[in-house]
């Protein structure tokens, strides 16, 4: 039986809170890319604590991806897919150009901050930096552009466990934050809960179990 | 000066899970279209309790829309600003159609919950409501096709207010619904908190005039 380990909404709001000052000084974030749906709470949150000093708001973008053999099942720690399926890839836009076509080429010399909630196998966030790198390796080609893009990554929680999935070192070496490091448990988030109060007795009884 | 009210995650919690036997006995959404920044974190919640009974989850895609006044302060509350700015559209893709040009033609036919955090003025909703018809009517037309695409709009609260935006009637009479109906408060979400326990405080004091 698998440790189940309550996190809170407070809990996620502090833990962006805290990660934010190492995300503004080491990866300096000019984009957001949400893992949905774990990403979308995190980033929205994460986004408050990046604002700029001209009070300017990052701009998040959402993409969703979700491990096939969950698909839907909303128990991601119990039985982690393997395949990873597009629900939703990127369509930037902005005032100037309305045409989703030139969605990938606003990421080319940007520093992009990839969000999800969880590093469980990795699968998810190798599929994410892979295909965003390959999109933005054939705009960029395509366009003549040779500026370099960074990918960097925050997650709430990393789980300190073999993972099927891997990333480039340098982003593991430079660019990789999880504001918690855990061991294999099952991480119980609280958008996933169906009685919050419960939810939140639960959390406080873990006491220094707590991650 | 404007009234200040505090919302805390628990009650954005519980909004949409008191929100959710309405949603699936009245709409039946089958997508949910959530209008980014705000509709991010209550779409996710939402979708918690909107699980189909063989255990689906229904997909989030999300879009962004910015009122440009205040593009990038964070504080829509104080000024509301009138132009709408597409940050983000959709790009709905399934496993089969890797191709962005099939994305609105998925919507075409389905109940489609639209969620965002807020309807204070309605400019955001009415352009949201307003460009996904139109995308879906030329979709439809495109490819020959009849079926009715229905519209609802759930958002955690509704300003009693004099709106810019409009929205058609038929959603306004049978497919809209607001957790709760102010007056014209300033609404304080959580994610917005810099001190989340402050935040809590402010939220547990004002006691019945919360909303």
């Amino acid at each position: 039986m698998v440790q189940k380990v309550y996190v809170t909404y407070n809990d996620v709001h502090k833990l962006c809170k805290e990660s934010a000052p190492r995300i503004l000084d080491e990866f300096k974030p000019e984009l957001i890319i949400a893992i949905g749906g774990g990403g979308y709470i995190p980033a929205r949150i994460l986004r408050s604590f990046l604002k700029q000093p001209n009070g300017k708001n990052i701009s998040i973008q959402a993409i969703g991806l979700s491990l096939y053999e969950n698909l839907g099942t909303g128990e991601p720690e119990e039985t982690p897919g393997t395949e990873v399926v597009r629900l939703q890839w990127l369509d930037i836009l902005t005032k100037a150009s309305t045409s989703s076509t030139e969605a990938i080429s606003h990421l080319i010399g940007k520093n992009i901050l990839i969000v999800d909630e969880v590093d469980d196998t990795r699968t998810t966030l190798q599929y994410a930096v892979q295909e965003l790198e390959k999109d933005v390796a054939e705009q960029s080609q395509k366009l003549g552009r040779s500026e370099k893009t960074n990918f960097s990554i925050f997650v709430l929680h990393n789980k300190d466990k073999e993972k099927r999935g891997t990333l480039p070192e340098e982003i593991v070496n430079s660019r990789y934050l999880a504001a918690r490091t855990t061991t294999d448990v099952w991480l119980c988030y609280p958008w996933e809960a169906v009685d919050i109060e419960e939810h939140d007795r639960l959390a406080a009884q873990q006491g220094e179990n707590s991650v």
